[in-house]
């Protein structure tokens, strides 16, 4: 807990191809004619080549969304140019601009409590070479993952909530350490305590929680009981943007699996574990790589 | 709606196989030593040959459910007798006890409103040679269906719910025709017309409805539009033994699909379809081979 | 077997959103940069708005897929003088074209042999208003259809293989027919027939054909009894584009199902013809819908 | 490779519930009256209480098979007499019998090649207390595991083949450790290695496979590969038991997911190691948990 500057990225952290560097624009806007044109030239006078186009139009709320991404090689544009000169296109349409570097990988905070199944899936992911994000800290309100830790490589922190201050000390501590960590996305993975309003909006789209239900089902604790006393046949997860409200946030993955009468709660947790693991580490692949824009309470996927 | 005698059995019902008559004996009670010791050495002693077992036992609840199927060639009680005579295992074992005969085929209505897709599956099954019951009967609160019910050769009746009586007068023709028909099981094929508890009342565990979500999610009305709007990934649908509460009964089957952001409610509505055809239909031969065991308010579905 | 004329288009075809004609461009060329900037700068051009855009590299082949939507309003161009003036932009990147208009919907011919459930299936989804084309025939090699047909309204013929002339005769009276009909989409629809390479031939990626497997498992005869014979826990079914190979054509979809020991060659049957029906379903609503693209084999299938 | 007494049982292996101590008969034998009868009579007049029955006909191949799980508390045989006394059932039926203690975990080896995901999957699973076996030993023809194994706490053999005496000599040594740790069970995850006739045949239906494909499609090296070239909609895993015929064994479990044209190889890669493991982890769970019986090539797999 007292790492006085940031963690260096992890080994894990795949490079780029090269000469492959792209980088993404995430649009939104009111729904117009030329939009599609209009980022084309933009990006075609400015030498980039478009590698990658996916867009979505939502007709009833007259609302285009779209994900361009561009290779940089031949780009005119410094980084940090980019959305300026951009104007140019998102003035007149009113969009909703997000620039994304995708090898410019995330730095990551995983926060977990007493199970560590999505924990260690990530870290294994991680040093699979899958593109998770760089975890550079782990958070708990539990002391038991120091050996797992140690053994990928990650630091990890104990955070209990039931120290001096109680939870509002614990999250003072939490934030100073996301920050301290220059974190860019907190992945609940099984981290059973409420994040506070004040956590929750430092980071608004960038904390992915897993939920073991298929919301709106069974929202809140323990749905694998909630769900063996209803009788269902089919369970699943859910990972979704934190957002202040429990378990409203933006849809991002769900995935479901089929349960018979045999199966007692226990089942039900050990068969939820394994898609737990596999819905969050989609959804956190899928934020890593830019794929999703968030509106209105709903998540847009690309491919 | 003059028919004044039940309808004959349809030409669709197919033959037992010769020889291979069969009762089934569905059994719930508290767990105990010797339970399936003792239906065993009871139909072994009256020359039956066990064809299939099935077993629960629900550790939380100190509860055992058996399905057993026997063959009758060599059995030496008649169809009556079985009960009478089988009160010498289920009283000291406190059991409640159905006893179903597979090839006497249910008599089956079919209820429907305007939407006709998971009717025509039923009777195109029922063409093929599934087991989905004898549908004696389509009754329909919209006059639609006469050309179907025509070319599969299944009387159509029209109850409107606007008539003189109102909803009412309808329940109240509707159970006549129940009666008349002598129905043994109702399906609810995408009725949109609430029953009434003096209906439902007549028929426990012998009503199935399809619901157009994965309850407990979306309960009511417009689940569609509510799923779309709370930008779920994963819709589905479920079969479900009707209770007096709407949405409440104990769940036989549900299944899903996948979807994306791309999905319009409309897009939807006809993948779900698909699904509630798929999943009305295994849930209604389930029921007709006896494989469902109801216990408070959850079933348990045999294999 | 004698209408003279091509059949009307049926009752059934839904006509397209006033104002909203589209066409879509179909590309395959070389990978190469400015591409998507050509495209969308010659339809803005010519006053186009470009509705939808999908594409793919297949960064091993070096090759660049596109499926553009545009939408007719306000275009400049003719129908017939699209792709003439697109030489501008097709030639120098040695694409090949494909322009489609979504709302004239193909003239699709239904063959079926002994089975009838793909056929009603595609028949009551063309009654509902799915987009599955204009089913202006169905061909069958058993004389067993007629009154299904006659039931939708569509135009039955039987064509005997064992007539005079044989399977020769049978296949020359067959595109007899499918030229008078002006067909555009031949559906195999369970036609246990193998087509003659004269056939296939004249319709290059026109004709869709079921198999009763996940290709390619058990390409051929009776997949069902050597799935069960394999012990498989898996079957499936797969849609493509029928080639002078049997069974080795475009792959569009595939989906499955569980199965276990207990199901015998029938249950597999029974469960494979839900199957069949959704996946051939799906393939006919793709291709109708201007969806797929097939190179060297394999088919991109967008969104 | 130098330990020289059997490891210990590790400290992951849970215990059995007190008190509910049962055994499992498997039995395969000609269908005929009376079996379950006969089986049920022998167990209660020795005073065991049956908790679970689960049986199968094949009645094409006139065989029946039946896995009975009883309670030992009561019982009055001895471990070692229980057999013996069931001759006077198993005879006269012309029964195969196989008796199981499910709290007897059988001592697992894995073996692992390069890659890992299996193999952490699986350990990981030990330490979450799922019942995957007593993995006495993880062996590779690489030396890469040695600090997972230790992480894990488990002993770790680097076998290679490229050793002096090449695979012949490796193999003896692979056979001779397997015997000194007294393998019940070996594990193939993900070894890339043909194992000889000589160990497979002292392992019948003792060494379970991962095949990563849907076998029986892609039998045999690089599958992925060859499921990208053919465009498959669909890949998946197969779990088997291995025999001297490679990938001919009988199925356990087999899973899937679906995939696109998007998918490189990389991306099947990807995919599929989620699938491997997962299929792999549910096949050892029904195989320690007695729930397999063999005939003919064909894996009965009950509930």
């Amino acid at each position: 807990m007292t790492a006085p500057s940031p963690s260096e990225r992890s080994a894990f952290v795949p490079a780029p191809p090269p000469g492959r560097r792209t980088a993404v624009l995430l649009l939104t806007c009111p729904d117009a004619r030329g939009i599609v044109a209009a980022v084309a030239a933009f990006l075609s006078g400015h030498g980039a080549n478009i590698v990658d186009v996916e867009q979505h139009t939502d007709a009833d709320e007259g609302l285009f969304f779209q994900r361009v991404e561009f290779a940089l090689d031949g780009f005119d544009l410094a980084d940090d140019d980019v959305l300026p000169a951009f104007r140019e296109v998102s003035e007149p349409f009113a969009m909703e601009v997000e620039l994304r570097f995708p090898e410019r990988v995330p730095r990551v905070a995983v926060l977990v409590s007493g199970q560590d199944h999505c924990l260690l899936d990530l870290l294994s992911r991680a040093r699979t070479g899958e593109r998770v994000g760089d975890v550079v800290v782990v958070v708990s309100n539990h002391p038991d993952h120091q050996a797992s830790c140690d053994f990928f490589g990650v630091p990890f922190h104990h955070l209990p909530v039931d120290g001096p201050g109680g939870k509002p000390a614990q999250e003072q501590a939490l934030v100073a350490l996301l920050e301290r960590e220059r974190v860019e996305l907190v992945v609940l993975a099984r981290y059973m305590q409420v994040l506070g309003p004040d956590v929750v909006g430092r980071y608004p789209h960038r904390i992915l929680n897993i939920h073991h239900s298929l919301l709106p089902a069974f929202v809140g604790a323990k749905p694998y009981h909630r769900a063996h006393a209803r009788g269902v046949k089919v369970i699943g997860a859910t990972a979704h943007y934190a957002t202040v409200e429990l378990d409203q946030g933006p849809i991002l993955v769900q995935d479901v699996a089929a349960v018979t009468h045999r199966d007692s709660v226990e089942d039900l947790v050990a068969r939820g574990r394994d898609l737990e693991a596999l819905v969050l580490a989609r959804a956190v692949k899928l934020h890593v790589a830019a794929k999703v824009l968030v509106h209105g309470g709903r998540a847009v996927v690309f491919g």
